[in-house]
């Protein structure tokens, strides 16, 4: 069936490798593709100054979720934030997604509802339109992918590239929570499994379970910007993990990061879950994905009107490229950033 | 895991009556939401009397292709052809599209170029750029969900539910090719599951196994409408059978359908192999899926206008919806019109 004679395992590249290697290729040739591969959503051109945002983001059992502990409406109302998240990291309005779901012969009807009922509650949420999508059967389990689609002004349109030498870098809401919610419920299951009759011990982390099975986008932050005034140089959101997003930042931009371990927004429940799970906590905020929050920076001269946001956290600055991308710890000690994220392979 | 007490299989259901289901409660909020499910895209108003029309279709492993006879490059080509053609039965010019492909660890990274360089393929031959999409591993097999994005004149976009009584039905292209190609490969891969030192015999069906594998849109007859100044009063695509769209058609319209099956356009290779594996050619037609041909209706007085066009067939007319549909045979008995499509569950 291969005609080439050479295997690379996909593991060997990593998703973000084998994008790159099979779009390196690929040029646009569309007048109104103004953005294709390689920000959080594609831009394209409606005229009169007007442009369409278009994401998509697909959700895989066994890889990104696990339904031993992920009610199917809170696995639909994710999948949907998980696509808007995208859309607002361009500083752009999501109003339709389109939802196509593949699934086995083990989900019934009612089991499909009960994913329709979150997916639906996020539109609801959100303010956006269900306009399409595609059914299928599935050889093996359950595959959910949402795309989104927002308008924007063109020239309010935010980047990964705008990123500038001694520009802010700020974060909304907290960081790390999801990924600690996971380890909780992981842990559980484990448990669960060697001896079915223990209860799961889980309400002492609701915020962090939470967090994780049920996320929501940092809109209301990015509204709160836009209302004072200020228009972020860079934005990408939180989905891999705060460090592999910085990475993003940092090449597309062109620049080096300087980030302060003790300004990293970090819920207490966060923290005490990774101290009792011998987990780093700055180490969770940098690696662990699934936040939903927006990573963005903006100029010095900004940082005034930025100080009374509510929700939005100043963590470090654009250094010059050559600089690299490090760490200070509470300590004092410098510590290059490591880029760590979610694994999709 | 699941609240609900009853259960109900989604293959009581079928895709249609699936999809009905999900999205009974659905209601379009937002102005931009010019249509949602129900046709074969959304459209979404971009301003200036322009809108962007989006359709996502997704090919599963197993259920939609089978990679012991499909080569992942024409798996590649063909799921971008397949998405195109929702957009060119809006009457809309496919811009962008974006593509995510969910991969077991049995694919390696050279069968993923392939894939690409099949979707690179179809977008140089049909003008479009790929500009999004996501990538993951997948348990088992694999899956490609492409979403096509189109652009056109608002008032340009021709919908399902715009056919009158006394238009003429028409087609492009042929039809049942698709279908009798696959049933050669099914045919051949059986035989050399029995007898692996067996040769597939498939030259003599180059055409049809070509039409299965390869599939193109019918976009060069829309062009040739447009130039006539002929403006379908409905159209759709030929994905899932000639007799399954066409009650889509009379169900969004409101009427009846009279075909003549001596009117049908199928290739003598689709007749020949037919007969050779006794099934009815006018059934191949009207069942057989994946033709990716238009399926439109047009005015009684621009029969002379189209009477030219090439690859364009009338094959029959609107009735009042009381008269039902049905089909008339070369001898000129009367049959009922079955919903018989192609099944993804």
């Amino acid at each position: 069936m291969f005609e080439n004679n050479s295997r690379t395992e996909i593991s060997e590249l990593g998703e973000f490798g084998l994008i790159k290697r099979l779009t390196e290729g690929n040029q646009l040739k569309k007048e109104s593709s103004l953005m294709g591969v390689g920000d959080d959503c594609a831009v394209i051109d409606a005229g009169a100054g007007m442009s369409k945002v278009v994401t998509t983001d697909m959700l895989v059992e066994g890889v990104h979720f696990d339904l031993s502990y992920t009610p199917l409406k809170h696995l639909g109302y994710k999948s949907v934030v998980a696509s808007l998240s995208d859309v607002y990291a361009m500083n752009a309005t999501p109003e339709q997604i389109t939802v196509s779901v593949a699934m086995s012969n083990r989900f019934s009807v009612e089991a499909m509802e009960e994913l329709y009922e979150g997916i639906y509650l996020a539109c609801d949420k959100y303010g956006v339109d269900l306009v399409g999508g595609d059914t299928s059967n599935n050889k093996q389990g359950l595959m959910i992918s949402v795309t989104a689609i927002g308008t924007a002004k063109t020239e309010d349109i935010i980047y990964r590239n705008g990123a500038q030498e001694n520009d802010l870098i700020c974060v909304t809401g907290d960081l790390g929570a999801a990924y600690m919610g996971l380890q909780i419920l992981e842990r559980e299951k484990r448990i669960f499994l060697e001896n079915p009759n223990v209860q799961p011990d889980i309400q002492n982390y609701d915020f962090i379970v939470g967090r994780q099975l049920k996320p929501e986008c940092a809109n209301k932050e990015l509204a709160a910007l836009n209302i004072a005034g200020i228009k972020p140089t860079s934005m990408i959101d939180i989905s891999d993990g705060l460090a592999s997003e910085l990475f993003h930042i940092a090449e597309k931009s062109g620049i080096g990061v300087v980030i302060y371990e003790e300004k990293l927004p970090i819920d207490q429940q966060t923290f005490d879950t990774a101290i009792e799970l011998n987990l780093n906590p700055p180490t969770v905020a940098f690696s662990g994905g699934e936040d939903y929050e927006l990573l963005f920076t903006i100029k010095q001269a900004d940082f005034e009107k930025i100080k009374g946001i509510k929700d939005v956290h100043v963590i470090g600055y654009c250094a010059p490229a050559i600089e690299g991308m490090y760490s200070f710890t509470k300590s004092g000690t410098k510590l290059s950033l490591e880029k760590q994220g979610y694994k999709a392979f």
